[in-house]
């Protein structure tokens, strides 16, 4: 059984890819990385969700990207925008941006496969419904692949892990489509930047979600404080 | 005055790269990943090496890489290879090669860089006199610069962030020549992958420097604590 290290914020996303990974036969370990995010409904919604699938290896791994900052959600002294239009969050790169970070979680992800001998790592980007990331663009991966294969001595060896991303080419509506047939549970997800008691609706993350099950018609069945009128 | 993040993890050849980058005027800002090596010792040299040159900035991020494992230096129950021929350490990769790390630190050297807005990252990697890691050979850091061009909002802007390796042809005697031209203080620094109170002169390490002295007709001023006959 293929062996595939996949990461999980314990958002929509890296769920349904989870979900994704599973449908396709591999071996799960789930790996996520604790960075000092705002809050810890992610890591919380993380462990809920590699339980709910019976996941064996779950590893969190600390690695604290507060002491760099550079991003609202590193730096609780920036905001993380609230109420902006699907216009505007598909212009620019926002504050939410955390410097180079996927290059640093497919870093980890690339040094847990290696460790436990996984022959691909899944990661959750997307670049359609999407905050402007450039880490989630697919040339960004084409690129990244070529560091797998070139870093490492499994590549050396010429068996490199393999990275997938298959909400890539996803909008968010597919992406709840995908996962509603795969049975993700999405009230056990949590995508919100924010850490209230509820999902806050109103940043880009809550926004996108909710245009996903909009556009699916389906429901959500998180409840929000707030929504976008 | 174009600002560089040097990654300065106190040996000999970060060292050197340090002084190579003041040498071409830069502004340094020195970066020190304290991932949980075998001692303390690097990360002591590093700042003993930072002052010595007036760095103004001297970051030390803690990212415990003993979280993963897989490898002598972040995995205590791994032992050092002591005492191997120079034929033995030109080949294959050794169990001291960390998985992923050069790809881990540049992604942290990289948010860095985006986060002081520095221009150029700076590091000593080597692939002459080495010990077999595959992400100290120069196609490695070909990839990487184009990860470093995809994955981040200053590439995004036009604006990519150079990533140099001054070192990367160099043979340690050339290392050690450069070193001495540019006053880097070889008593300050520490290479040995074990934490003494002297060099142990037995690991890939240490019998690297010391045949980087031996040709280039220096004397190391680190006392060792054996001699490999």
């Amino acid at each position: 059984m293929t062996r595939a290290v996949v990461l999980l914020s314990g958002g929509l996303d890296s769920s349904t890819c989870l979900a994704v990974a599973l449908s396709k036969g591999r071996e799960v370990c789930a790996l996520t990385v604790d960075y000092g995010q705002r809050h810890r409904k992610e890591v919380e919604a993380a462990k809920r969700i590699a339980k709910h699938f019976g996941v064996k290896i779950h590893k969190i791994l600390d690695v604290d990207l507060t002491q760099l900052g550079g991003s609202a959600l590193t730096d609780r002294k920036t905001a993380v925008p609230e109420k902006r239009s699907m216009k505007e969050i598909g212009r620019g790169i926002p504050p939410t941006y955390v410097p180079a970070r996927n290059t640093i979680l497919l870093g980890l992800a690339l040094a847990y496969a290696e460790r436990i001998d996984a022959d691909e790592i899944y990661i959750a980007a997307s670049a359609i419904d999407y905050s402007g990331y450039p880490d989630c663009r697919p040339e960004f991966y084409k690129a990244f692949r070529e560091v797998a294969r070139l870093g490492t001595k499994r590549g050396v060896e010429g068996r490199p892990i393999h990275i997938h991303t298959p909400l890539i080419r996803m909008t968010k509506a597919d992406i709840v489509r995908t996962g509603t047939r795969l049975g993700v549970p999405f009230e056990l997800t949590w995508s919100c930047y924010l850490g209230g008691a509820k999902a806050c609706g109103l940043c880009d993350s809550c926004q996108l979600r909710l245009k996903g099950f909009r556009e699916a018609r389906l429901q959500d069945p998180l409840s929000y404080r707030a929504r976008k009128t």
